[in-house]
């Protein structure tokens, strides 16, 4: 196809848009080179130019109406940098419809209907592409589609959500309290007014079920991923952690083996010398283990203007490739089937427990024996006399069922000599 | 184009070799899935078949002859992972002129003659593509040609040879010499029996031309990247380092700011904190900065015949998918020019210097008055008591240029108060 110049459209002129915008036009000659043609923002949608910005586009190219870009017969490709379903699902189904190729960084769109896009997207022979929808500058969903594709991936874990791992870091290194750290995090912007799509892994919980999808070659409903946060952990939890040689992380989890698959977000305790235990602050990480590449960990900012808009022109640039070659569709959706996820009650992971109890001989036997006559073996326990009449005891279990652990805990928990059971946490190696 | 399978040819079928065929083997279903047809393994050349190897090849595909590989019509893609610039290069120019796309994972070959091969290629309308030859399994060109390419990249540092960084682990983590963790690591296979293209940095050096001339859009003759080894360093150094909070690696460096470039591989003491310094072992990975993306950083596997072979594989899918599509040479060498280099000397490090000096006063201050002379501003000074009547001294300087503290140095070596210059490593931040 010859072409002069490649048009995009923007939709949602928020954070990333702004981003993208200010890399297309400030590397303008670059990205001219490395695509080919100039790609020029034509048009750019937003409800409120009055809102403050950082990034000005110049009035020109300002509407207020999305369907002015998506029924623009000069523009080639729109971005989706709206975020959430309402209006953005309509926009890129009209936008695929109009013959558009699309670029989005929306990750609960993609989570929850990316199948419905993704198949719309091939039955009009177009691109849709979504690197920005997870851990912002990572180039995580390329890899797996176009670099790693002939592995088998047994398992993807991930820090995929920034605020959450700024928390927990600030917590380690400071010892404070998850209520005051995510104030402060509020205060700072890299927490919402409400945090709970972070804070309870919702946001977590999109992104694996993206990367499962790709990795896995099968669709993944979003609901199949069990999800627990973070605002139950406590200094004190990080403290045992870091004794036993642990650090706490939000853990993204994506597992398969002979067709049954785990899927899963909770804090986690992770060995120290795991290549994403250091992965601090409101950095992101994914890591992949194949049975071809064996470990690798792909590592950046999970979010911001430029570090996700670098990924959206990224794919704007990879978009532009295939309509001047004619190829839109070139690297398409290959999901099979519904993965078969295996329920939570049934998977077996190793914990972490602390609970306070009488502080007098007999106690740890006695719960002991509970463990043990679920099934659940015990690797390492610490002791420590408490203030008054209570001892704490931790426990780090091997690998057992989740549904034994429950039982054991839930017998446990009725025991006289039980206090109370303080935490319970995974542990991942 | 219609197209029921897609052909592979094999050149050199040695640890690569037979993990690009296992993979496309094991793999098959996926690959193909991935791919839209078949990918089938033709034809594999190799002088030697009666080499021991772990993984076989069917008579019915051998052959001693490279050339029936080349010259086969049926054979759409020519993977070359004989390694080394002859015979490789003459094979792949050969092949490129048969009109076949080319995967290798043939660093040496790419950093020296990658210009001329790329050229063949565009000109003739085929693709060349060599993830495999940096980092093995890691998807680091990849991502610096279609993911990270609206960024202008201001910084590449790679930790790129998993032999070097085998020995440096071992000497941090055992406080042992340099040589006889080397004869270790030549027994347990990770180190050659002639170990200089590893421990001088020949191979990293490779590495980084090659990074560095898709990273920065120009050639770069392998002759600019300034090359230092690490036989020199000591466990005494490490522990030095150690307590200033660094870990000392072999790091691969590529800077570019205002169209000067700097390209050096050499031993540096790296911030305990830095993404880089808990890369350990066999491991690879490379940091990079850009002005969108900020930091980024890819983990994995530097070597071995899966790892490798993953990477090979993956450009063997992309190479199919592009000759289905009837799109070769989609994304294209867009290298323009020649890198300016900044000669070693005019470019600005921090350095480490570690000193036996006779023990009696005054004898810091005549030496940092040198420092002093030629611009060399110090950091930091630890000075401990030797044996007898020698005292060491360590040095941290500020940031300077290498001509002022190669000057100071020369005269510093002159005094008589001075026994020994025992060690100077640079510091990156």
């Amino acid at each position: 196809m010859d072409r002069s110049e490649i048009k995009l459209g923007i939709l949602g002129y928020g954070v990333v848009g702004g981003g993208l915008y200010h890399i297309l036009t400030t590397n303008a000659d670059q990205v001219a080179r490395r695509t080919g043609v100039p790609v020029v923002v034509a048009k750019v949608a937003d409800i409120d130019w009055e809102r403050p910005r950082k990034i000005q586009v110049p009035p020109a190219l300002r509407t207020t109406d999305a369907y002015e870009v998506i029924n623009d017969p000069q523009i080639d490709i729109v971005a989706e940098t709206i975020g959430g379903t309402d209006p953005a699902l309509e926009f890129v189904l009209a936008a695929i419809e109009a013959g558009k190729s699309v670029v989005t960084s929306n990750k609960e769109m993609m989570a929850k209907h990316g199948g419905e896009i993704l198949a719309a997207a091939a039955a009009k022979g177009v691109d849709v592409q979504f690197e920005g929808s997870v851990c912002g500058t990572i180039p995580i969903i390329r890899a797996l589609k176009e670099s790693l594709e002939a592995n088998r991936i047994s398992q993807i874990i991930g820090i995929v959500n920034g605020t959450t791992n700024y928390i927990l870091t600030k917590m380690t290194q400071e010892g404070r309290e998850f209520a005051q750290v995510l104030q402060e995090a509020q205060q700072l912007g890299y927490a919402e007014a409400d945090p709970s799509a972070d804070i309870e892994g919702i946001d977590a919980a999109n992104k694996i079920a993206i990367l499962a999808a790709i990795a896995f070659g099968s669709h993944v409903p979003l609901e199949l991923v069990y999800r627990e946060g973070i605002s139950k952990i406590t200094p004190q939890d990080i403290s045992y952690a870091r004794q036993m040689g642990y650090v706490i992380k939000l853990l993204a989890i994506a597992k398969q083996a002979d067709g049954k698959a785990e899927l899963r977000v909770h804090p986690a305790l992770l060995p120290a010398a795991h290549p994403l235990a250091s992965v601090n602050g409101v950095f992101n990480a994914v890591f992949i283990r194949g049975d071809a590449c064996d470990e690798v960990m792909l590592y950046g900012r999970g979010a911001g203007a430029l570090p996700t808009g670098s990924a959206v022109a990224g794919d704007v640039i990879d978009c532009a490739r295939n309509i001047l070659h004619g190829t839109p569709g070139r690297v398409p959706c290959v999901c099979e089937g519904t993965l078969d996820v295996v329920p939570m009650d049934e998977v077996a992971t190793r914990v972490y427990v602390r609970m306070k109890v009488a502080d007098k001989p007999g106690v740890l036997g006695n719960i002991a024996t509970i463990f043990g006559s679920q099934g659940v073996s015990i690797q390492s326990v610490i002791q420590e006399s408490s203030s008054g009449d209570l001892a704490e005891i931790v426990w780090l279990m091997h690998k057992g069922r989740e549904r034994n652990l429950r039982l054991a805990l839930e017998a446990i928990g009725h025991l006289d000599i039980v206090e109370e059971i303080t935490s319970v946490i995974r542990v991942e190696d």
